[in-house]
């Protein structure tokens, strides 16, 4: 898969992208990220990439043209044949499991990244295919949300995660949330390990991890249950 | 406010602290970021933070002890006196502007980043206040969740955001979706600027925002309005 991510803010990618999971898919060549920087986009001599919102108010908007002009070079530089172009904002649709099934099935990404109030809605209306928001919270940047997409889109990347049990336990893949863990020492500053878990009845184990799956779940979140 | 953050992985953190908003708050003194490194609290000579789950099955845990120890430091080193241990896991409760605002009122926060599969329950359960999820995905670690709780909370912090009109018409802060945008230039590859903006009315300009972030709202976040 490949990621094309249009920001202001290319550097505060540095971190993520060089540790853990999307180091290692990105060094196995499972994952290409390219980072840009709008403002190399802007045609004047300021690089201005934001201006005042026409009917006033507070805050600034993103300009349409360096933004078409981001998108339009790295379609030419790269050859893209069907990039999935994806706005990230709290107005788009919510990230779920399912949501970032559907992303990953595409092979081209863009994700544009907003800062400041908000870009020119031409952009919306005429450039993006997608608008996705990874929560009902306010950030400074789609940045953040765009490296939230690669880490969980990559996930489904076929080969990325070692351990294919390890993904398929994990929260949200079965519509429960996890059942408690434990591992070594047995007790730790009195807290004791459940007798089961030492048992070795592998039946009773997964007896209790499923009751404890469902009882979490009923209490933090009976919405996963109802739907 | 100060935050420390307890990770495997503190060097994810550097390109998103120093860029934008969390610079600026950190350059002036209004946001304090410390990184701790939990492997650095392992006892033995391996420094190992993670082990097999008792009762079987794939993936590893996180160990209890490092994780106490580093907590236990933290409060020591910087003399806390009230710290919110927060634990960032898909199970925790779903972050909102509302659950930002309470987070928001400690002046030490204390956020804890799971990797691998999940934490030792001790840890949950004798050492966390709170546990939060930023949404309904599953990330490979937790520290993507603390940089997006970082940037939401600091937001809310006095004087941290320059312009205050700026923070009010953010999409959320008052329930419904944002309107449309416009900047220069007035026609961008033949698509105008609807002429209500163009108008100098500000009431008209005021009550077609509203209709506009209401008709917005309906058509893609019904929820939203019926809550």
């Amino acid at each position: 898969m490949k990621v094309f991510v249009l920001t202001l803010f290319p550097g505060m990618f540095d971190g993520v992208l060089q540790h853990s999971m999307l180091k290692r898919a990105r060094d196995r060549n499972l994952l290409e990220v390219h980072l840009y920087n709008i403002r190399d986009f802007a045609q004047d001599k300021h690089k201005t990439t934001d201006d005042v919102p026409y009917g006033g108010g507070g805050g600034m908007v993103m300009k349409a043209e360096p933004i078409f002009l981001a998108v339009e070079h790295v379609i030419a530089a790269h050859q893209l044949t069907a990039p999935h172009i994806v706005y990230l904002t709290p107005q788009g649709e919510t990230l779920t499991q399912h949501v970032a099934r559907t992303l990953a099935t595409h092979e081209e990404l863009i994700l544009l990244c907003g800062h400041y109030e908000e870009i020119d809605e031409r952009v919306r209306t005429a450039l993006v295919h997608q608008e996705i928001s990874i929560g009902d919270y306010v950030m400074t940047g789609g940045e953040l949300a765009a490296m939230v997409v690669i880490d969980v889109v990559s996930r489904m990347i076929p080969d990325v995660i070692g351990n294919a049990q390890s993904v398929i336990s994990d929260s949200f893949y079965d519509g429960l949330l996890d059942y408690p863990h434990y591992t070594r020492p047995q007790e730790f500053r009195g807290m004791a390990v459940p007798d089961v878990l030492l048992s070795g009845h592998h039946k009773q184990i997964e007896a209790w991890r499923r009751e404890q799956a469902l009882q979490r779940t009923r209490q933090r979140r009976p919405d996963l249950l109802s739907s």
